[in-house]
């Protein structure tokens, strides 16, 4: 079998995973090639791979590295506002995509890549790796196994540290926003959990006592509307203590007719008519080897679908902060 | 001294915690009387008094027992569409009401309350007992002491078992709906720890899974937007399994520029620049001691102020959730 040959455009965000991926994985995947300016952090690219023991041509042209490469997947993790225009470059191509959130920082260009996926066919990934957590893993199954009936009302958090964020972060044309960067996290977590379409969203931020961060969102709230009335909410922030342990607080508590399951801490909660106990994580295959998997025809918790909705919902919740209104989905 | 003289109209709600402040409290407070509908749970009410070796005059007429007994203190806790029917009686007397949450069904009937109290200037409290919880009071005092900074975001949960409810549950005339039953707990929580005038509110709710209770909604979701940006959020339900061993999940989480604090089990934890930790909770006086206090002119957690707004505010929640709309408040 021939190895999978995999380019990596930048490392903006967590291509550092798939690297680790191909490091122990070399009998069945490589690293053909990389890209990108220098801008999206090529550096910290160089030394992961160097760490790694991993070598690769540098391309500065895309296209010339697709033309010479011919890789079988395309990582896209450079500055955030690129994400669309090298997503849609790979896929115009036929090369399968396995992208940084958010795919794209406005509606227009997901339809873009949207549009771009479609006529190609091919697999489209966001970077969604919390589906993939062993916790948030767990959690879907056991919810799956109808542990808790039918699920009625989620509540996902995302709060990370703030610290100090590069210039990129700092205005809403590279940044995006905190909702489709931070809150994005939640919201794909949430709609996993509760797998039905979104109805409408209400959204509010503010960028109030953000350290110098120019346009960067601090807090906020969100309300989807799903199908079948099941009412989610997501809140986030960058408020997290710089003496927090852990990076990050994810959590999302799924309320069902039958019980309550609740992950918090990377532990696993339930509350049902069994009583109430902590659930071990399953082991997960993480995200970078279901990706591989997905790639050859396996089921997967991540879909093309699933990468667009969250996408477009992290957007519209942008959108309804932005302006004060429910947007409609 | 005279012996505060307290009448107590119905017991649907917590008004048992007046009989057994009573009941330690002999020397300085009494059962004047008590009055009511036999559908005001009188049977349920004659049990707490007697349990409480409390022995008082019954009134079927409210005005004979206000103008016979001339109470210090009335207390409403009959059927909650009575309640500001029986509250602006009472203020309309002179007489201080400790009345249950919420004070009105409609926001017409508060508009009346609030007059009425205007009027008289006495003392209106609505029973929002959490404020007094001891994990609840510890809270407020640390972040009025500063130990995370400025509040940005508030979250509040409120999760009852939903049992099975007597028919005034199961119509909104009677009930009132689940956002001014049981969220107003957590919205008043939040906005205790927030401690700034809402602008706007959004709601979602659902009845659906409501097992055969007619009305009554089983969840949903609000956001509250506040002054200066803060964040507020809350999620409701009667979904909590009947074998969980406390009734209600009450929680809040605030984070700040400085840090988050937490209440969960009725445990608070901080995390700030001093690290993470548990604190341990301070004795409380409790709500009904903090009212008897307030009537002799000490400050408290709650006021006249602090109950019309957050029975106003779960209101207009709940006028949102109906409506599919914003309000602005």
């Amino acid at each position: 079998m021939n190895k999978l040959k995999v380019c990596i455009v930048g490392s903006c965000g967590h291509s550092g995973s798939v690297i680790s991926g191909i490091a122990e994985n070399r009998d069945s995947q490589s690293l053909a090639a990389y890209s990108g300016d220098e801008e999206d952090r090529l550096e910290g690219l160089r030394g992961k791979l160097s760490d790694a023991g991993l070598e690769a041509p540098y391309y500065q042209d895309l296209e010339a590295m697709f033309d010479s490469v011919k890789p079988d997947i395309c990582v896209v993790d450079n500055l955030f506002h690129k994400h669309a225009k090298t997503a849609i470059a790979a896929l115009s191509r036929g090369i399968p995509v396995y992208c940084e959130k958010p795919l794209a920082l406005d509606l227009a260009s997901l339809e873009e890549v949207k549009a771009a996926q479609a006529k190609s066919g091919v697999l489209l990934w966001a970077m969604q790796a919390a589906r993939y957590y062993p916790w948030f893993y767990t959690a879907y199954k056991l919810i799956k196994r109808g542990v808790i009936g039918e699920v009625r009302l989620v509540n996902g958090q995302k709060s990370y540290r703030l610290g100090k964020r590069p210039s990129h972060y700092h205005k809403r044309e590279t940044y995006g926003g905190t909702i489709p960067w931070v809150a994005i996290h939640a919201i794909d977590t949430v709609l996993m959990m509760a797998d039905k379409p979104v109805l409408s969203v209400y959204a509010i931020q503010s960028r109030l006592q953000n350290r110098d961060h120019g346009e960067l969102e601090m807090s906020g709230q969100i309300i989807m509307q799903l199908k079948d009335e099941v009412c989610t909410g997501v809140n986030f922030d960058f408020l997290r203590p710089s003496t927090a342990i852990i990076h990050g607080d994810d959590r999302v508590r799924v309320a069902g007719t039958e019980g309550v399951l609740e992950v918090r801490d990377n532990r696993i909660f339930l509350i049902n008519s069994d009583g109430e106990a902590e659930i071990p994580a399953e082991e997960s295959p993480g995200i970078w080897g279901a990706f591989v998997e997905a790639y050859s025809g396996k089921d997967a918790l991540i879909s093309t679908e699933s990468s667009i909705n969250s996408t477009r919902i992290a957007l519209l919740a942008r959108e309804s902060a932005d302006r004060g209104t429910i947007v409609y989905a």
